[in-house]
């Protein structure tokens, strides 16, 4: 069911030290993108794009963000997600509710403008999957 | 520096079931491998093709297993390390050492035969990053 690895969403409590890290360190500056705000999902975000994936460095903005809580638990960062891509989110959500697995919440629409869910961790591994519709 | 994204490295207590929430639920058969066992990794392994990376499940395999501290501390399991590709390991230890990161040990032969480094996770936003020599 699930297709390309859209995106590694990873936490940090400082974009612009993540930022500066895959800019100067890890990366080339021309694989990593200027902070791009995003209100209504309580994030900042810096893509680093690595040919075949991308990196989302997320830092919490505004009082109400989804990530804040991940970082009063990992204080130095970490990874938050994985995002899944997949053809048709309301068929995969019916999938998997089927198969006794929690989707939280209804579909939205994600940071990229298409909708999306996220599968709680205790059914996947421990691990946060985000599944996002390709189109 | 980094090329593409290798795998995302994700420790389970429970290989059996990690494969097969990958093969009945989230993926589909033909995109999960059968169980490899490596006793000088102290892992066993099973991979996912998402098309453009891998998931790689690491299940401890011995008494001095790699990620058996890690998955003490998050018993259900989570994401372990993400691992890029770089064209030269040498030069790109060099790069960063210079950087004043730190290089986790000497170079040594990883799971897929190639040459392989582990950087400090508190130099990489919390992330544990393995860098893997392309051939």
């Amino acid at each position: 069911m699930i297709g390309r690895l859209n995106h590694v969403a990873i936490a940090t409590g400082n974009l612009q030290q993540a930022a500066d890290l895959y800019k100067t360190v890890l990366a080339t500056n021309d694989q990593v993108s200027e902070p791009q705000a995003l209100p209504e999902h309580g994030v900042t975000t810096v893509f680093v794009n690595t040919g075949n994936t991308k990196l989302e460095l997320l830092e919490p903005l505004g009082d109400s963000s989804p990530i804040a809580a991940f970082l009063e638990r990992n204080p130095a960062g970490g990874v938050h997600h994985l995002c899944f891509e997949v053809e048709d989110l309301d068929s995969a959500c019916a999938q998997l509710t089927s198969a006794g697995m929690r989707v939280l919440g209804e579909p939205k629409i994600g940071a990229h403008g298409l909708p999306v869910v996220f599968l709680h961790p205790k059914d996947c591994g421990g691990v946060l999957i985000e599944l996002e519709q390709t189109k």
